[in-house]
């Protein structure tokens, strides 16, 4: 293997296009999600976003970065007015759909229109769902960092309500995504399916880990009950 | 379909660690990363992490969280110290040697040596990598947000070296993660190897995004080369 190495100066002097695709690509694979909101005349926006990230479970608590984008912000402006938003998985069936939200539609024309994507409602939560996903959530605003260094936001609300098809919940509370075909991002715009390699045991020195059937036992015991 | 709806009090009201495998579950597929970092005393450690995120690409700044963990915060304290830790893609021949790196060992014991994965160095960078990780990156801690609703830190740092596969980087500055092996993970502890649906052109209003090939071309101009 022959390993490309670039400093720090080689980084800068990249190419601005170039430069995007690469250093999206170092994080990894990435989650995709698409953010519902609405304005105060309750207009509905939806948004992609391959930032959200998993900050506690007690209280439960989700973030995601929100990039300055040239001054529109329409996803932010309606968080702060309405205080509430959705999260909503995006698979296979769907990922197409959710990219084309990524263009930059005006304020006043709703992404749901224009990707063919079909938005529901509960009581109290002034945030549209997306119809069409199988595990979603809605989300009550906490707080917003700002990141002076590059002018993002960090968002960080709480998980208020949770909908999920209930037959890929484990018993230990796991949720099989993969059974959901929850999708994944690399870099700007390659998405994937993924194959599940195994589940591991939780980790602890001097025990090399196990591997675990989906529902979290252990194989071994899986087998004698089979 | 039928979605299973758990409201705010549900979710407070779940045992424990049935609620930590629900909760990571929601946000997505998460990237698998080990943190390197070293002591004072140039002790190496290696940390998994599912929660780094990409910050921006100019200047290139990548982010994740530290939960607090007991009052043990090994990479922490060494990132604090040295200003340095590197990022080390995990792939699907080292993801349970990764995943044992999970495991609560003693400070002065390092996970390099309990995972069987391999340290190596560049001039100027006070920090370890990993042999067997073929994209991976040192980083220059920039700045540690607190965030007070739950106790964690958000590490945020610029990426001053990136060592990559070469092969595997597309014209276009795409790097293909896929061919890499790179694993994701769901949860806390599912690992999955990934199959590419597509990459998908840049979206933009009124116009269909259109599948594009792993180097970016369009699916036609790829055609017509051939």
């Amino acid at each position: 293997m022959i390993l490309h190495h670039l400093t720090r100066d080689d980084i800068k002097s990249l190419n601005q296009r170039y430069k995007a695709q690469l250093i999206n690509s170092l994080s990894g694979f990435k989650s995709v999600n698409l953010i519902g909101t609405q304005d105060t005349a309750d207009k509905s926006n939806l948004a992609i976003i391959s930032s959200v990230v998993h900050l506690g479970a007690s209280p439960a608590l989700v973030g995601f970065v929100m990039r300055p984008d040239n001054g529109e912000r329409h996803t932010l402006d309606n968080i702060i007015n309405s205080k509430y938003y959705t999260i909503n998985q995006v698979s296979i069936d769907i990922y197409q759909k959710a990219h084309q939200c990524s263009a930059r539609y005006p304020r006043q024309e709703s992404e749901f229109l224009h990707s063919g994507l079909s938005a529901h409602y509960i009581s109290g939560v002034s945030a549209p769902f997306v119809k069409e996903s199988r595990l979603k959530y809605a989300v009550q605003l906490k707080e917003i960092v700002p990141i002076a260094l590059n002018n993002t936001q960090f968002i960080i609300g709480e998980i208020i309500h949770i909908m999920c098809d209930e037959k890929v919940i484990q018993r230990d509370g796991y949720i099989d995504i993969e059974a959901l075909n929850t999708v994944t991002v690399s870099g700007l715009d390659s998405y994937h399916a993924s194959t599940r390699l195994s589940r591991l045991s939780y980790a602890k020195p001097n025990i090399l880990v196990e591997k675990l059937s989906v529902s979290g036992s252990t194989i071994e015991t899986l087998e004698g009950e089979e």
